[in-house]
């Protein structure tokens, strides 16, 4: 029997509270640092622009001098520049004049249109004043913040750290990836390199520790050894049999605080917290831990990375009912044909296929039971 | 005067109609072939799973040994193998019982439940057969699916080459980042670095040249020395004064088609085809630039890459009402303030910081005069 036994909403909550965010940051240079969060705020160096700049192609003109000027009463001016869009206007002059409102006679400009100061002109500072705060800690550069510290000639930026994973699968009948060929009864382990990929896309530092026998002594040395990342994912051996080690080495080491999550797949899931850090413990069948990635370690790995990254979802009508095991959270996964949400009616969580044919999943609140044909509901698309 | 000035839905499908998917191939590792697109369909080489399977801790036995059992009709077998979750179903065995429903006494096992052919087994084949088409061409590889070509023991894909795009700022008043301090009237090239970090988000091999003066051969010779990329972006000089050299020299040297779009901001593009490849120029303002990566680069590098990326976007209520130019194309920024989208009315082209302060676009239709306060908008998030 599962002792710690959670509603989905319940476990995500108190795994959230045990996360912290990182705190250790890193200099970066900036033309690195696209994706990466701000550990400061950014104040400008200079003003941007660092001069009068012409907005248009033109003349440099004295506003004053183009009083009165129209189409059908020109002014003729002695004093003007030609300018370029982006280049500086000469301190003398305070307007740029487009060239269709100006003729070049000889030596005078002739001109059909009065201008105002700094009239097709970006005045200094006028996109961003020196001493202004560009971007505040916590945001997320992109590539057109990257481009504009660069404008401003910051070279450098101090962003958090990544989250640091470590990923230790477990499991007696497990064989890495392209060791060897299978025995009956052997399978490759896949979820290790699954969950790698995930936390990597969700701006973590992963790394895949080798496959660990089902063995307590084994999986406590693999936690210990790995107790400097900021959070470990334990695979496999999960639920409540004889050889399911991990929880029990979770009590023994520290805090098991939610150990079977009222989910649908993704029931024999642990979490606990070991000096300190978090240790997430996912079932071996893998449609039951991409259910617990994205339900628990994604948020997770969030929280702990200041990120706010938008999961890419769109809205459809379900094509056919889905059912749902009351008081369970169910993960759906359904496959997308134009409008409509085909669910995807595989149940067994070792079913591979049955995501590998979705385009993304339906989440079922716990207290309800299913969903009707022809609803209208949120796909959550499988990154 | 633009010679060959568009509409923005105009323009795109016509740059569109010109891209091609490529079609040269990669074979990689499918560890690295994570957010790649498959270039062949993939069959698999094995049964998944690769024997009968038990889904349950519990005993092996004989279906046909539990006729009638029942909780207060326990039927007692001698022929039965303990087996764990994961494990091979031993050949002479066509069901699993669970713990709960069986308890061992000395050499017998009781048993409380009748067992249907196949209970609690995941059959061979069940979740893959050998030989079916697990992927089709055309799809891009998600970590699930990148585990499950594991699972099947493929360990190398065929997928499509990324799309090379080489990008070329131009503009004598251009510093390369970090070179040295400004000049007045000098500006650091950050265009190239924004395509560049967009052109890599969406998919493509992107590198950046050095930056061109304003001279007409010299952007001859440049497009000439990359025309081995599959699009070449040129960044300044795309309007029609004197020194607007790229629209020019594309017509010189082959197509072209486009000159001048009823985008605002974005409005001086150019797109031309020379010895078949897709030439894209971009104006120098860097938010017109931003502009057209979005409504241009981005569809043209996701046809080339065969590619469907979503694009993350939210809706969100108009805080203030948005002016836009008829028969124009308008793309204007708004931050988000919860579930209400405020425009950011700075509208010049030069204003960085109006995208450093805004967390997406809005695009007001050509035929639109606008958008009303209050009405529902899609934003599309700045990735």
């Amino acid at each position: 029997m599962f002792k710690r036994f959670r509603g989905a909403v319940a476990a995500k909550e108190m795994l959230l509270d045990r996360c912290l965010p990182i705190q250790r940051t890193a200099l970066l240079p900036n033309v690195q640092a696209a994706g990466r969060v701000l550990s400061q705020d950014i104040a400008s160096p200079v003003n941007l622009p660092g001069f009068d700049r012409a907005a248009m192609d033109g003349f440099a003109v004295r506003s004053l001098d183009t009083r009165g000027a129209k189409p059908n009463a020109p002014v003729f001016l002695d004093n003007f520049r030609p300018v370029r869009t982006g280049m500086p206007v000469p301190g003398c002059y305070d307007a740029v004049v487009m060239l269709e409102d100006s003729r070049k006679r000889d030596t005078n400009l002739e001109i059909t249109a009065q201008l105002h100061a700094y009239k097709n002109i970006s005045p200094i500072g006028e996109d961003i004043r020196q001493g202004e705060t560009v971007f505040s800690q916590g945001h997320t550069l992109r590539p057109p913040d990257v481009a504009m510290l660069s404008a401003l000639g910051i070279d450098e930026v101090q962003v958090y750290e990544k989250p640091k994973v470590v990923i230790i699968p477990t499991g007696g009948e497990l064989v890495a990836i392209g060791a060897r060929a299978l025995a009956s009864g052997e399978a490759y382990e896949i979820n290790g390199l699954m969950a790698r990929l995930y936390a990597e896309k969700w701006g973590a530092l992963a790394e895949k520790r080798e496959i660990v026998p089902d063995d307590e002594g084994l999986i406590r040395e693999a936690i210990s050894c790995n107790i400097d990342a900021d959070m470990i994912i334990i695979i496999g051996g999960t639920s409540v049999g004889e050889k399911d080690y991990a929880p029990r080495v979770l009590e023994e080491m520290g805090e098991l605080f939610v150990h079977g999550v009222r989910l649908q797949p993704g029931k024999p899931t642990a979490f606990g917290l070991v000096a300190g850090k978090i240790v997430v413990c996912l079932p071996g069948y893998p449609v039951a831990a991409l259910s617990d990635l994205y339900l628990f370690v994604r948020p997770a790995l969030q929280k702990m990375g200041s990120r706010s990254d938008i999961q890419p979802k769109v809205s459809a009508r379900l094509a056919r009912k889905i059912p749902s095991r009351p008081g369970y959270l169910s993960m759906v996964r359904v496959a997308l044909r134009g409008e409509q949400a085909e669910p995807i009616m595989i149940s067994g969580a070792g079913i591979l296929s049955s995501v590998a044919r979705a385009d993304g999943f339906v989440l079922v609140a716990e207290e309800r039971e299913g969903i009707e044909e022809g609803e209208t509901v949120e796909v959550m698309l499988f990154e």
